[in-house]
């Protein structure tokens, strides 16, 4: 990558949030694999005067076993610096009344523990792989089309990911199917959603232009921060692909080939 | 119904096409139950001077196995009568030279048993119910996201239908899941394509407007028609919906309680 396409941010940056799966670490059989440099990448953004947060839409498995699971690969994170779709969920259900029923993996189940979940309002579904069975799916429609008025939450709208060897189809896909077969739209939870990366950025006492956002995934990562007003890193690993590069409506602040490249151009330019 | 609301065609009215789930039957356990009062209104149709085609996106069964259903619920039905998908569908591969990647019902298999399968270059997805497992799905993914210029083709685009005491999805939320993964549009190929109904009116050698359709889907059957510049009645059985009659988009040229009041109103015109 040219100097010159580096989002020009440099000294006035004041805080960096990173994606995580596909950025970090790749996810696959034991819990995924470390991406080289990565692990010392965050340590360095760690050692400078840089905020940071990660900005996820993991929804495997709740935060406290997901920040082990990280801590197992070898990144110094705690649970106090992921920001991730279910507990933001839980939220929005406590404060509009919901009564969710939950297609979820069963890792993610225990966030919802102090929702009401009977005789459900909503239906809120999260990246869900195997469960996404089509009596699973059936059953998640309807209870939607049996509502007079019926509501969808999505933790996340991915169209795919990663998973070991190959690509997988993302909770997105799902949402879409839903959307379509009760013509409705879905509420997305977690990235892309403006208000989930604002509540990253308060959490920083940042404003949007002050914050850099890097992600594998073109659409939800760059082109959600962008919309925020931050600008927008894409990584070639992760669910990189080179047809991103000449994408008809997001295009990257910058791209590079993976965090440690990133996180060097970061620092490189702040001295 | 009051009369008013009938489509005008009356003595113009050389054909009728019907669809089939819904309309003569509930699907279901050991091959679905007749409605009451379908068997004999099919009767009347043949026994009139009109030309009767039925239209189905059935896309469990091939064509022969579907009618000796048909026949054992009491239908006078052949299978030249019958329009459905896959026949549609092997016609498109062959004249394209696609090789498919099938996600489709075992019993819909022989219909393709002609086309070359091996190094798939496309798609094809049928309803396909139990077998929409998260693995199935996450193949077809696969093949698409695979090729350089992924081709889905979908054997009809159903929303949902009536199965047993419940509604069931259809193909056409799987299709919408495929579609927003791999950011591409698929090309349906049944209802509501206006090349699969003009199929119907070569073979019956009529103009669009000499021919009405009766349908339960207000979208794939009734607005279907509509676009070809047929008149479209819905049935208040299947998956009919009260909603449906306040919809934004598609308004029905008649809406009866059932497939025998709508054949009392087609013959009543008549004389």
């Amino acid at each position: 990558m040219a100097d010159t396409d580096w989002p020009g941010c440099g000294k006035s940056l004041k805080g960096v949030i990173l994606d995580m799966c596909g950025v970090l670490y790749d996810s696959g059989e034991g819990g995924g694999v470390a991406i080289p440099g990565s692990i010392e990448a965050v340590k360095k953004l760690k050692a400078s005067d840089l905020q940071l947060r990660f900005c996820t839409n993991e929804t495997q498995l709740n935060r406290e076993a997901f920040v082990d699971k990280l801590k197992r690969l070898g990144f110094d994170i705690s649970v106090s610096e992921v920001f991730s779709p279910a507990p933001a969920a839980v939220a929005v259900l406590k404060e509009r009344g919901f009564r969710p029923h939950l297609l979820v993996y069963d890792g993610l189940l225990p966030e919802f523990d102090s929702v009401d979940k009977t005789n459900p309002n909503c239906v809120v579904i999260g990246d869900a792989a195997e469960k996404f069975t089509y009596q699973n799916l059936n059953e998640a429609f309807r209870v939607l089309i049996g509502l007079e008025k019926p509501v969808l939450f999505s933790l996340g709208g991915g169209r795919y990911y990663k998973e070991g060897d190959g690509l997988a189809l993302d909770v997105g896909a799902y949402m879409k199917a839903l959307e379509y077969a009760c013509d409705l739209k879905a509420e997305v939870v977690g990235k892309p959603s403006p208000t989930f990366f604002q509540s990253v950025l308060n959490d920083m006492g940042l404003q949007a232009h002050e914050a850099l956002m890097i992600g594998d995934d073109l659409v939800n990562d760059v082109g959600g921060a962008q919309n925020c007003g931050m600008k927008g890193v894409q990584v070639r690993t992760g669910k990189y692909r080179p047809s991103d590069e000449r994408h008809s409506t997001v295009t990257a602040d910058g791209t590079v080939d993976d965090l440690a490249q990133a996180v060097d151009m970061i620092l490189k330019q702040r001295h």
